[in-house]
């Protein structure tokens, strides 16, 4: 296969064009009909990949409903919900940034999110309002052919694993794939410059570095010079777009797109597993993702510093549980710590001496080079106590503190429910 | 007891004295005897500790033969043992710098040594050159009443671990006690003073640093003022002469003379021990203790690299052995090694993909910050594979590389024959 073939494949046939177009005229019906009943100054607008032609099969409906900027906040929330409600009765709604309805429509799934009308150069309120100035952008800046390079570009990405701009993924939105096509014109230019790319991706190539701190990707979005529309690619992202446009190169489509995953043996390691396991709270995963990010560095930063060493690690969320998986270097740390004591030149050696004459020790006090130290027991003495104390001792944060009653601490091997999870763990490869 | 009454039972009597001078007038009749006997300008000197009554109750008995200095030194060394052999025929050679006779003569230990005859500001030769021209200062400028102050020094210094210039010991020899006595006057207030001391020992106060380097201690030759004769003292030596000073001083003569030792559980370590056995070769101390802390250090630079990490070591010398007892935080490693490939910038990126993508590994390749990484099986999981390949992978040095066939990794936790060294390593203190 090459990728012309693989696009082809993927992008949307006729039909689904079809019924994508009903979908959102039906919808859009709906909400006017309902804006207009209760005398609202607002305007559904279809948005996304699906308006700017270049979503993929399968992709999901984005209908944004614009309120004038007379209303508050609150209201556009609240109206927003009520109805998007109408339009979608089965939809749920979803806390992001704001809240939304997501839901299922003639077979499609379908957000439907209020946000506020917005002009080129107007002070943005939240985020999901610049979606309308960009689905505009795209619009005017993108000819046909260059849209399917924009999908050819997404499902790099995706083979890639860094077609996100997620947390969890941290990689490139859509809008920066349509953003790439319309400064470097085709998939293959792209591809070109970033497996020769040093150091940070910059587009426009004379954007200004200093602009924007120490980010690993800067494009600039036309529709606001003033900001990075790949703040969130992370460096890992970067490198793995470079390394998969030199493999795509020099190795061809089958390289990045048909990457065989291998599944090395987990009793070779040598190593322990633990997976702390914390019910989820009713969130999305871009709030919930940092925040479990936040409990392993935790985890790492106090393994490391008594004597644990991590080797690996994992964060998924399921839809009912958080759970970070770490393996650790070995489950038993030697119960003797070398405690320092001050320097004999200092005021408070005797003191010391003192102290830990009358006081269980394991060795000592004794002289090493200039200052006294003595060796005393542990009181961590296996993984599994160690990481109650650990886990004990700092605050969750955010709405994991709420769970915190839930919490587990869990040896995965061999247990069913997460194999899975081990598998992926094992099987980390370039691109996933 | 007091330092007053101690001193008193660990001075010789007159008995004692009696018998030295007598064993010392016999000798040197002997030698004198062989040396007219064979037309030898030489001349036996009474040296050490007994010429300067300095020494403490049951010390050795040094003779030196000072040989004019128009012989060589292959000449004075080969003359020297005959003469000492007529003197003590069953006293045996010893290789130090230069060969020496040692035996047994009426009861007392008796060393035998051939040296130059020296005098001030002439060049030495040899460094037991130098003892004729210390013996000669000490005697001129200590009072009896002052010798005896030596003597509690001596005593202070032993109780605390420090006595001795031998590379094992590394503390202060006779001689330094007795400049510190010239120095400071008496006993009380080389310790006051040392009680006091922060950072280095410098006699006298004036001394100038920038001559000798980063000694710990300088105490300046007063026979050669170019010559540090602490320049063997280590900063432990030093530390552990000033906490017990400290001690002294605050908690009285049991402090330092009888410090309890404690001798914890061994199974409350959660460590493990091995020890290296090498037969001794026909060496003294002082050229086999370098070699075998320079085997230890090699061994723990490499543990560390590889993952174990050393907790404490102990090397003896034993008649027949040279033993490294060393103690590991952990038997097995994990067998798992994070190896760290080029930067995905880098033109061999694709080359370690390829290269890895082949072989057996544990995980990966994948991508971690801009760097490719992929996780290798570790040819060394436990310690006694670990310590065969490091023993194997460098010579030992010296002498102890032609006994490398007799070279044992023996885990001595519970064997009789190590039983005493584990306690000694178990209760090791402030001054043992």
């Amino acid at each position: 296969m090459n990728i012309d073939e693989f696009v082809k494949e993927r992008s949307p046939e006729r039909d689904e064009i079809s019924l994508y177009s009903l979908a959102f005229d039906q919808l859009s019906s709906k909400l006017r009909e309902e804006i207009s009943k209760n005398d609202i100054d607002a305007e559904p607008v279809l948005v996304g990949s699906v308006a700017k032609g270049t979503n993929l099969k399968g992709s999901d409906l984005d209908i944004f409903i614009a309120f004038s900027r007379k209303y508050s906040e609150k209201e556009i929330e609240k109206t927003g919900l009520l109805l998007a409600r109408k339009a979608v009765p089965s939809g749920k709604a979803r806390y992001a940034e704001h809240p939304y309805i997501t839901g299922n429509y003639l077979g499609i799934k379908t957000d439907i999110v209020p946000c506020y009308m917005i002009k080129p150069g107007e002070i943005k309120v939240s985020s999901v309002d610049r979606t309308l100035l960009h689905t505009k952008y795209v619009n005017e800046n993108l000819s046909d052919t260059e849209k399917n390079e924009v999908r050819k570009l997404k499902l790099f990405m995706k083979a890639a694993g860094i077609y996100g701009a997620d947390v969890m993924t941290s990689g490139f939105s859509g809008y920066i794939c349509e953003l790439l096509i319309i400064n470097k014109k085709s998939f293959d230019s792209v591809i070109k410059d970033l497996s020769n790319l040093k150091g940070r991706l910059r587009i426009p190539e004379h954007a200004d570095l200093a602009e924007f701190g120490n980010s690993t990707a800067i494009v600039i979005d036309p529709t606001d010079p003033k900001r990075n529309a790949a703040a969130a690619v992370s460096l890992e992202s970067l490198s793995k777009f470079k390394i998969a446009s030199k493999l795509y190169l020099n190795n061809g489509f089958n390289a990045v797109f048909n990457r065989k995953g291998r599944s090395p043996e987990l009793n070779k390691r040598g190593t322990v597993f633990r997976l702390i396991s914390i019910r989820r709270p009713d969130r999305t995963e871009d709030v919930l993702y940092p925040q479990a990010a936040r409990v392993l560095k935790k985890i790492e930063k106090t393994s490391f510093e008594t004597g644990f060493r991590t080797i690996g690690s994992l964060v998924q969320l399921t839809e009912k549980e958080i759970r970070i998986l770490i393996e650790f270097n070995r489950e038993v740390i030697p119960s003797v710590i070398i405690h320092e004591g001050p320097p004999v030149d200092n005021g408070k050696s005797l003191e010391f001496l003192e102290k830990w004459d009358s006081r269980p020790i394991l060795r000592g006090p004794y002289v090493m080079g200039d200052r006294l130290y003595v060796e005393i027991e542990s009181d961590v003495i296996n993984l599994d106590r160690f990481l109650i104390s650990v886990m004990e001792g700092f605050s969750l944060g955010g709405t994991l503190e709420s769970e915190r009653q839930s919490l587990k601490i869990i040896n995965p091997t061999g247990l069913g429910e997460y194999k899975k999870m081990m598998k992926e763990y094992l099987s980390k490869g370039l691109f996933n």
